[in-house]
């Protein structure tokens, strides 16, 4: 079994630092892209993987970033556009067999799904677990619970 | 058993206007605060609650909203200081029972347990799914998946 995977992750926002820093702890080859070369400060000083400073919706970015060889490729931008459209051409060009990304608008999901990309939505995300609580403090009101 | 709450949110985007959509749905009664009138638009046509435009940091715009009788408040604005004031000023100031708050800084998740909020942090929730999904795929290559 292949534990060792390479991942590539666009955006080094919050979540992609985040990302960036627990998969390269974990033993994976990470590399991070972003517009930004300042994002790069919120990686770990153990951060073991690669940095590219571009935009991931040119080839030529893709290309440094060696997505043809990836095992994985995680689009974590706040553009739900760059996210889809890299997540497309990580799928459809370079043939990456993994491929996820992080959408904000819910109704895009939909799309994402049809062309075979893994999405995660923070706010269908963090709408469930509010309505869980809200509905268990009702549960709490009525005396059901300790 | 009280099933029908008394629930303020502050800020009507993507998630405040889907939970306050769905809470009224579900029988609750419902006030949306916003300092922004367009956001309203994203209300329902069917949504039956309250709409206060006004600054949620204000005492005068809390006290519209009828703070006090609520039974829930949930802040959702883009901003984690004025999610943490308004949820601080709802639990000490007006006593409310169920104060629940977004917060998109990981870090300050501490900060609201101690003060007695529940916080729900997009960030590290998606961080999770992604994190179980790389480990998922790497399973899935191993052969330990159909």
């Amino acid at each position: 079994m292949k534990n060792n995977r390479y991942i590539v992750i666009v955006g080094c926002g919050r979540l992609g630092s985040h990302l960036a820093n627990q998969l390269s702890r974990e033993g994976h080859s990470v590399v991070v892209i972003d517009t930004d070369e300042a994002t790069f400060n919120d990686l770990s000083p153990d951060f073991s993987g690669f940095r590219v400073e571009g935009d991931a919706v040119h080839m030529a970015v893709l290309k440094e970033a060696k997505l043809k060889k990836a095992d994985v490729l995680i689009a974590t931008t706040h553009e739900d556009n760059v996210n889809l459209m890299v997540a497309q051409v990580a799928r459809k060009v370079f043939g990456v067999p993994n491929v996820l990304a992080r959408v904000f608008d819910p109704k895009r999901e939909e799309v994402y799904a049809r062309l075979g990309i893994e999405t995660i939505c923070p706010t269908s995300v963090a709408a469930e677990i509010f309505l869980r609580a809200v509905a268990n403090g009702t549960a709490q009101q009525g005396g059901t619970r300790p």
